[in-house]
């Protein structure tokens, strides 16, 4: 029988995931919907989920005996009191990011995740499902011996006037965040940031590009260029240099053209394209553990340890110094 | 209410189509299952589709009033019989290369599915279906001019002893001739086939590698190597030449690596691995046809103009000659 | 002591090749030149070659005492005579493509120099001299076994109006034809020519493109794309398929930009610069040899060759015939 | 007349050089030779400068009247009293890294040649004259806007065991020090040293690898991996991000195979052939303008700022620190 999926939070994201559950994926139904703008909760159900009931509350929804598993897409500030919300209802729920708005958030959702005794939260981490990533990993596990550096780019063409300097950290580097420590199965120690001359294409208040070093546990540094005005398109890079060489995330696949004395590929412009198939195979991942009443992939601890490093970027951001990142003991169920 | 399939032949592809339809596509099912060796059909219902019923020939199952569509996956030369009785039937079916094993064969079908009046045969020919070309025509529609010139190339690492001259055609330039006619919008009016130095890995009764130069109606040129012990992998290259320029299909992405004094990428060496993803596409478009009661995708015209190209092809081997390609008016059908 | 060389012909290729030995090679100098236009040799004279004499005629410079070696840079129908006169004269003797108008004029040379015993010619095929050529050549020659095929392309971006359908074949093809031979260490046995569809911007007494079949002695298949207005720009490509594997000519070193979502390196578009380097090596290599009394490299059986395959290929444009290609023995100077 | 040029220091480097000048380029002869050990001096006299004078000490040979140009190709640790001689004398010198072993010693020549007035000294940083960087300059210059930042790595394969830390400053890194500087036309502000987890390929006394990071007056951000134990070849990138793009310095020209299942490029693995040609293009450089009484390309002053940097950079290894980079003004000599 089909996994009974509720969805909290019926803005795009939401309606993008529940479309992938209820017309791509297999093995799970979206039967319920809310969200705090009534109007969105109707438009999603008409739009893809017919058969779906509107729920007034997140908390109703998650209460609700039908429902065997919760997507959490509402706004961050509300991701922890329905995450928590499922936890204490004993129902495997995917909460995209932020875990929640502020480290001790994440921590009470790790401990409250802890106390119930097994995973029961995916963080929407969708990096870690992407095939190039996957791909990487594979190599750097077995043909470049240790990894001793990370060079790695983020870049955007452009953002929005809403954008500011901390926001390079929150919003855009918090995925190479996750995705080097599962790249390279390690935590950070460290972290500084430098601001190289700024782009012209930036508005006031938004130092662009930044450059964000960070140490790891076991020694490996790595910078990160994080320039979200880089104008030529949307371009994500990473380069691992082990003992006995070194691999690089692969390029999206694109036709090769000889044209108007230029051998060229298209790079992409819209983010949306980039990682587009990592969400089908995330949510799978999910509804496929939530089957069995857990949950895989990023874990609650994952975004809490993103959470503090975030942090500690954002500090290093704004002092120029070298910030120390530390992390309590890491508890038994995320070993 | 999901598509009821029942599938015709339950060797290796029958197994993985049932697998597909029943793990990872949405909107249908499979409901039974037809072998000449009953103990295939078990497996087969055993291993992934434990709800079907097991049927004592591929004519009942297609008679079966609880069935919708039709999947024939059996031994080519009872294609022909299977998909005139499921047009007879007045149901869809997804039949596997070649439509038939003769050219005649294939125009039966045409002929039987014209006076039906509707599509009701898709062949699975997948690789109108992989991103990969799909991209490329793309940039051949709408980048590079008039196309005037196709270089392609369809290498395998190796093949089993019992693989003769003549499957060159059949078996392996088979996919680049419908491809190329989907890809140009175009049909063929001559073949001649050129033998270089025979490599000395091919056995006694292959000539190995092959060059097949195709005419277009249009007048394109196409020149395909055929080298089916290549060593080096599994290689499917293809390049457009157009009047303002050119484009190559894209290489499968591969992590990048430099290690050992060299730059580089690894080679598929397995063809299973290279179209993998246009499987699925290619089924779930299927299921989506079947379920308003029709089919799209490669036809029956297709399958037959493609079994008249490679008679052509074959001859072209035979004689060294330039062998002319002659086709009866497009049916209406398929206009 | 500097070889001193005189110049007959003072056209462009004249002046260019005056400019090399005076400015950029080592071991020779300009001392003579003659023009059958006076203001031509004078021009050379004043801007690369101050100190060098004028000849009223090519024949009287060749007689010169004073003049140890001669580089024939006039029209190709005077090419005979000069190099015949050379040959006389005992003289080293570096001749512009083509070594003769006729094929029967360049078996004359062939036996003049048989009968003076020793080397004294060397033809213009520079290509044998290009980096990128040796590389692919040492590539050949070790690592992927026997050569089985070649696939290559000589595109320009677009030719004058003169420039009619056997040119591509004697001002085009010619350098293929050569540095094929050469990279292959082989013969033609039959040339066969195919008309795509033509460009919209070829005028109306030029086909273009064209593609040329090659069959070697060794049985080795060359397909030569040759396509003289393919607007993009100038671009050579050769790629030799082996038993083993496949190897190809590098591409001209470029930058790589990541600019306006174009991911791109630019391409040429004059000829000009392509083997612009191994202009220098090709005259390096005559001065040498000359200062020993010699010629080396491509030589008038190379130049023969090329005659007598060029006119099987033009041969082939007109009749659509797979034309043979058949050669005397090779004399034992040319061994 | 062939400009007259005495060699002073007969080892491995003033061979090389010594024969380029004799065999290579045009415009100048090696007439006179010093080496501390008379047998290196006679050695070079008789492999490649046969009609060389041999000179007790570089200071007779400077003097001598009949030398109008020098090359300092001895121990670092003597360039600065010869290039002070040659400054004395009048005559135009190239000197070979390092200017002089202090940056004080630099000092000291910078003085002497302003105070001569006119330029005289070439030092010996040839990647200024290597195509690959004048074509990424060239592009730089017109088509990526601003420079904001460059990202960059020098490996080798291996070093000796006589290889410490400070050296990865001093003998590697110093041709990114200068080489940036030209490239972004610009100067150092500060320097930092991070130290990754060491290779297990490094020995007791190296620190391998090392991160070098470099800021501008400009504020551009540079980031410099400097790892002499890759394992995998001699490789140099330089990526230049701009406001409008991003250009790479191109690889060095190799041909791509296909074999064994890997779609392969070689990598350099001997330093002395990645920048092969540059020197030929840099004495060039030097002869052409001596020949003028002057000298062009890399100056006294450059080589005194490479020396500061140097400096610093060693002491942001020992420090750990942000180390400022301060001058004194230009000299107007070097504006």
């Amino acid at each position: 029988m089909a996994l009974r999926i509720g969805v909290i939070g019926a803005g795009a994201i939401g309606q993008d995931h529940a479309r992938r559950i209820n017309q791509v994926l297999t093995g799970a139904h979206i039967v319920a919907v809310s969200d705090v703008n009534a109007g969105n909760a109707a438009a999603l159900q008409s739009e893809v989920a017919p058969d779906a009931t509107l729920f007034a509350t997140g908390e109703e929804l998650i209460a609700a005996p039908e429902i065997d598993a919760v997507l959490v897409t509402s706004w961050g500030t509300t991701h922890e009191q329905y995450v928590l919300a499922a936890i204490a209802a004993g129902k495997p729920c995917f909460c995209e990011k932020p875990l929640a708005t502020t480290a001790e958030g994440a921590r009470r959702i790790v401990e409250a995740e802890s106390a119930a005794g097994k995973r029961l939260v995916q963080v929407g981490f969708m990096r870690r499902y992407d095939e190039g990533y996957k791909m990487l990993k594979a190599v750097v596990d077995k043909e470049i011996g240790t990894p001793l550096m990370v060079h790695a780019a983020h870049r955007n063409a452009s953002v929005a006037e809403a954008y500011v300097t901390p926001m390079a950290i929150h919003d855009t580097l918090i995925h190479e965040i996750d995705v080097f420590r599962w790249l390279l199965d390690d935590d950070y120690v460290s972290a500084q940031v430098v601001f190289p001359r700024k782009t012209s294409h930036a508005h006031g208040k938004l130092r662009d590009p930044q450059i964000v070093l960070l140490e790891t546990a076991k020694g490996v540094r790595i910078d990160v260029e994080v320039f979200v005005n880089c104008r030529y398109g949307y371009d994500i890079q990473c380069q691992v240099v082990g003992e006995e060489g070194l691999a690089n995330l692969p390029e999206p696949m694109s036709i090769v053209t000889r044209k108007k004395a230029k051998l060229q590929n298209a790079i992409l412009t819209d983010w949306k394209h980039r990682f587009i198939d990592s969400y089908d195979v995330e949510l799978q991942d999910f509804i496929d553990a939530a089957a069995k009443g857990t949950a895989s992939g990023p874990s609650s601890w994952d975004g809490y340890v993103a959470a503090v490093t975030s942090d500690a970027c954002v500090k290093a951001q704004e002092t120029g110094e070298i910030v120390p990142i530390e992390l309590p003991a890491r508890p038994a169920l995320y070993a």
